[in-house]
């Protein structure tokens, strides 16, 4: 098959013929893509800064985000048939530690994470579990929903776990307002009931973010701290979610949030400094964020069959990979590229 | 009546004659102190940390955590008559706010703090107000129990908003097992089911921990990290209650906690510093913990009520208070120091 | 002033005149009134279903969903002055209470409840206290929105205690559509995130609660059990909030309810009776739920106050007391009546 | 082997040789029996209680609460080996579907219930699932602890779902001291912090109850109700925790009840009969209680390890099995009873 493999960190990925993957546990399952999604993440494994964390043996084929049909199943496999439009679960866990059984697939001690740990999606075929796998309506094409398989779940958890806290008359601040956040926006205003700002250095993004339910736009200048803290008369915001992460926006958070408040961090890159005193005295929380498990992704997926959260997607060949990728890093994607293959 | 004010940042309290406090308004209640706890925050309001912060006028008398019987009350105080011996809540909050409203007295935009902000404990007597006060039984002494309103709660608090995650087989390390610590281990063994590491310098609290409900001790040194680490299979502790807080204190507790886990921060004085990336990585949160609120002081004392709870304190008298303020600050009392006037 | 006063249980309200309230509390507030919602329960009054469980002194006046403006002030009252439009949270509890420092207010074992145990709405004027109100916004006319005061706050507190089971793709069943039920169907619509299914006699208020947000409408006749089975694949809802209440919504309700669900009952005058067998086999939970609290109220207003909910409501004249009381009881009221003095 | 079949309903049992298990899916595990718990559900099955519900065809074999060694494993089997001591959770769940995947075992749509569905643990072997495993200490006799994979668990559960509310200063009844009842008390103990009364018929239990944690002991006769109610200054107790289920208990149950108590109902027989007027006015809750997941079992064993939780049992023969089925009918069995082949 036709497939973008990683062989060395800070190189261009190769586009070459690979063998098929072939299954080798009753469980398995081989999904032919329709299409996957185009991440930041992608860029960091490129550049290694997951190499040694990993220690993945190059070369291997990048995408996590991940949609298609099955193709081909093992001999366990009960819930689905040849032919089924999938998205996929981005990381294929075990289902018998504690871990999954309390329904956290991310915190599995035996998780294999395709795309990253063992080849993934940018190519026309991938093999993961049928446990990793949820049903498409049939009206539906996976390469318009697979940037849900990561980026969505991604949002969708952090904006989860930050629902309880959004309660009529609560302000929340979205930092970031690209391939995750587009999404948080609308998920945000779905499971919460907060008023929303959202804070991007892109007008555009920003007029996209007050279309999907932000009812604040703030501009990412040397301004934005004292915007922020006069739309909430001076008491600086219920709750920030965070999906850039650098030094400053973790920064630029602590001086935004109100006492009491939360901040989600789900970007990262910076580092979060901040005096005991302040965490005390203002009795704050900093909670990170990590992908989704499965219920969650199946939540976003439902939300998405009922009109709820749309995602603003462009589709390209896998031949393209290259070219997307630095489109992506030079900050030119609005809302999530696809490859399809 | 005979109270320690302080004059002058950085000098000794002076013990002296100042006039008896008057009730001014319909739901105040002037307390006769049975005992005065001494504490850390203490020495930080005399060294001057919290001069900018609470720009309290200087003389004033310091103490907040009181308990006595009750000596004369307003027009409008109906649950409590002279001489009910009670424990008294550290902070006057206004019952009105959403934030009293929904419990949280500490969060109160108009609460008053005796012995921050206005007079306090080191005295004879102490006015606060109806709402602040919690009914003792008739056989315990105020002396007694006094340092429960402030260190007692600020355990407690951080314990209960813990101890959902302390299920049977989790592991809960806890940092400092002075004068919140000894209370926050014996919360911990009655309100988790966690396994508790207590962590100290000092062998002699190590021991007094153990014999509370520590399963394991663990001296403060630089084998400290890796005796937690090997403690729990390699893995970290699922939860870490940080009574100390310093920059050491922090490093070290990210070092020693485990995927999915959770720090709460209690003491103060240091600078937490968390790269995004392990935050994320780790899907781990940091919790700051604010003294507590009447209702958690009224489950203490519930607690100690049913001899669940011990205090380990010593007596001095009000004169004393320079010199006990002086051995809190060497290090060199055990459990909890208590004026009694 | 003018007030509509029930002398005897099952006889029409008088309208009369009556003294003004005063003031004897510091904390006593006298609100004008500016509209005042007719409730069931004030059939209930009149019919006497109360008159043992109350024992209230008659003659007195009633209604108790109440927003005006402030008239008259206590010594203590601090957050409000005479003119502020506010709407009266039906119950004056005292503040001091473990139930009310846990904000639970209907729990309060001292609380006043005007229009039920002592003087209510059905007047010019209202004694409450100033921890009833809440301000309102300078461009709402009490009259449109006095109803929240108690059929809104029942709905909302109902929907509140649901929304975290209302997880994307579960289903939801609201029985009756009258004046509690057009609220929780907007209330659920943006606290949760189920699929609404409306029960109702009535065709019109059907039709309403789809434009409100119901995704399906069924009719209340013999057929609906098997209707309301066929929406959710024959497994049943995962939710009723059920604001009727009587022996036949009881028993359809455990027909209708799925393997795990939970069963909220806010109409009352039936029985519930379910088999232990049921309650385990299925562990279904039925939960039973009471007016509101403060912060709810204030939650409600906000959503309100945002357009997110809308009340439908007929205003009339003090002296059509008995005539719209007439008109509820027959089922002839959609949405809510509100007396005006 | 060796087992004890049901062949008729309301028959004995007959002891009888039939052929031993085999694996016939990868995933599937034969345990050596080292115990099986006798279980009031054992009674139902043979009286045919639920003959219709299940549907299983006889003869089969009953037995439902095992513990013993792991003796063969099918080719997908990763976590145990030969030899192992396990206590096996009572259902097969798929681990595919959302119940499974939100940890609701018993909630999963393609469960295998050995004892009720299929044939169980009155015998020398049982096959399972390596899902159902959880390893045992190997200083642990499995005989000693195969009660807590049903009675365990199921007490376990109910007092999980309780313990939130059972704050310090709070009181819980728990009704019927038997099988489960012994096991709730000290469950309570550990994760609760509420006052417990012990109510049962038999002194010699409420001794027991006594010494297992309980603070107070009521006869279950006339005069229960009135001293709960003075036991609770009138008020009536927070929770219930009810492990016998018939009409009795549940009507004396709701007249113990406080206003905004919570009944949690794990014994069943009877019909719960509630006035909603009592529901809503009260504001109380019902819940159902179903056995218990994966982890729960997991963190029951824990608790045990250290301990915390011991067991009332008593050996016999797999011979015996109708014998003891009569004691337990008659009420003769303290604590459980556990055949040993
Ligand atoms: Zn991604
Ligand atoms: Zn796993
Ligand atoms: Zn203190
Ligand atoms: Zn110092
Ligand atoms: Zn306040
Ligand atoms: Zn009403
Ligand atoms: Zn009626
Ligand atoms: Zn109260
Ligand atoms: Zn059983
Ligand atoms: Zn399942």
């Amino acid at each position: 098959m036709k497939a973008a493999r990683l062989h060395k960190y800070n190189e261009p990925l190769r586009i070459e013929q690979v063998p098929d993957p072939v299954i080798t546990d009753p469980s398995d399952v081989i999904v032919k893509i329709g299409g996957a999604g185009v991440c930041h993440t992608d860029l960091h494994l490129i550049e290694g800064v997951w190499a040694e964390t990993l220690g993945t043996e190059l070369p291997y084929i990048i995408g996590h985000e991940n949609a298609g049909w099955v193709y081909q199943i093992g001999s366990a496999v009960t819930n689905f048939k040849v032919g089924d439009p999938v998205i996929v679960h981005p990381v294929m866990s075990c289902g018998k530690c504690l871990n999954c059984r309390a329904g956290e697939d991310m915190h599995c001690p035996n998780l294999t994470f395709p795309g990253l740990t063992v080849d993934g999606g940018y190519a026309e075929y991938l093999k993961t579990t049928e446990r990793a796998l949820i049903p498409l309506p049939n009206n539906v094409n996976p390469a318009d929903v697979a940037p849900f398989a990561d980026a969505g779940i991604t949002a969708y958890r952090a904006v989860r776990k930050a629902a309880p806290l959004a309660k009529p008359g609560t302000t929340v601040l979205m930092i970031g307002m690209g391939g995750l956040g587009h999404i948080g926006v609308q998920v945000m205003r779905e499971l919460g009931n907060a008023d929303i700002i959202a804070l991007d250095r892109n007008k555009d993004r920003l007029n996209m973010a007050l279309d999907l339910g932000a009812v604040h736009a703030v501009e990412a200048n040397d301004k934005a701290i004292s915007q922020v803290r006069s739309l909430t008369a001076g008491q600086g915001v219920d709750i920030i979610i965070d999906f850039v992460g650098t030094d400053q926006t973790h920064a630029d958070s602590l001086e935004m949030l109100r006492k009491g408040g939360t901040y989600y961090v789900v970007g990262y890159g910076g580092t979060v400094k901040v005096p005991s005193l302040n965490l005390i005295n203002n009795e704050i929380s900093i909670v990170g964020s990590l992908v989704g498990n499965y219920n969650e992704l199946y939540q976003l997926m439902e939300l998405h069959a009922r009109g709820k959260v749309k995602l603003h997607s462009a589709k390209y060949s896998i031949d393209e990979a290259n070219a997307v990728l630095k489109l992506l890093h030079e900050g030119k994607i609005n809302g999530r590229g696809v490859l399809v293959p």
